[in-house]
């Protein structure tokens, strides 16, 4: 553990911090990453919203603080979305392959963890799905906004199989599976959920 | 809770059935369904292998008991297994919903929640996963075993993906949809995997 600093020397301290993080967990999950403001949590911790902004920056960067995000999908995601238009489904399984296989994989894992066994806990994890990836990597997509959450969602369940199956049950061969054979063997499930001809759940 | 018996009014006593289960579960966990053996959990846990028939029956209804299963995957499997070999995706997918959307819900849900947990109750699962269900979905394909195997773990994929994303994550339109638009939607991603044209991992 770091030592703790005498109090009072700079603006703001740890409690104040974790005071923002409770409250920016508490607003998020219960109004979704749209509906929660950054007044709203300032005000929910009792302190001035500039100092949410200088402890965390954006809402956005405040949103994944408090998620405890061990990355920040924006970073990932130009491979996917500079990727061929017919690329696109090989192109997620091998960005998320390589997230999960390198060192934010503790991370991730408790993320997961705390989502099966806590229900706010799920629903940040649904809005950190929701708004920072689906959202992203559908919404370079031509086509009405239904049909987009929908392509969205069917991705994200194939997505989130694959790597509860290889992570977590550690199900083979899909658990010592190479990312590539994996992109080939998923991928095309994932292109036809983008792009591909679907009978889309709820559009009817 | 049921009041406790007086002892010794019949062969064994809870006590006993639990070290059964517990010296079972530690048995699967440890050498998979086909390596344990009822003679080998029955002297673990210190007793005559005919008392663990008498308790639970066959190693089988054993392993269901120790994983706690709220349903027996064999008494589901008819309805997937009598479907004409090009709709046995759709039907996955319906017997699957069904089943989540019944009484059994929260006891599937804590097996989940358990594995995501513990990695001993994570390698129960795939044992489940695998042995009671994939092996008996993929088991009637005249194909080879390790294409068989590789098959049988993309459907689990899916299948999983999409009961996390209903269930877990709850995410729309994948939550509220009806089991005959996810039928539409999913069944052809488990029908390719089944029977369709896939590069399959791990089998270069």
């Amino acid at each position: 553990m770091e030592p703790r600093r005498p109090p009072g020397r700079r603006p703001g301290n740890p409690g104040t911090r974790d005071a923002v993080l409770a409250a920016a967990r508490a607003a998020f999950a219960e109004r979704g990453f749209d509906g929660a403001s950054v007044r709203g949590i300032a005000a929910a911790a009792g302190v001035d919203p500039a100092l949410v902004h200088h402890y965390f920056g954006t809402k956005d960067k405040l949103f994944l603080a408090a998620v405890e995000a061990p990355v920040d999908p924006a970073d990932l995601l130009p491979e996917v979305l500079t990727a061929a238009p017919e690329d696109r489904g090989a192109a997620v399984v091998r960005v998320v392959l390589r997230l999960w296989d390198g060192p934010a994989r503790p991370g991730i894992l408790a993320l997961v963890r705390s989502a099966v066994n806590h229900e706010w806990s799920a629903r940040l994890l649904r809005e950190f799905v929701l708004t920072k990836v689906i959202r992203r990597v559908v919404g370079s997509i031509d086509m009405p906004v239904e049909e987009r959450q929908a392509r969205g969602a069917l991705l994200a369940s194939q997505v989130v199989g694959l790597v509860v199956t290889r992570y977590v049950i550690q199900l083979e061969p899909i658990a010592s599976a190479s990312r590539e054979d994996l992109a080939a063997a998923i991928g095309p499930t994932l292109q036809r959920y983008l792009t591909g001809e679907v009978d889309l759940p709820g559009a009817r």
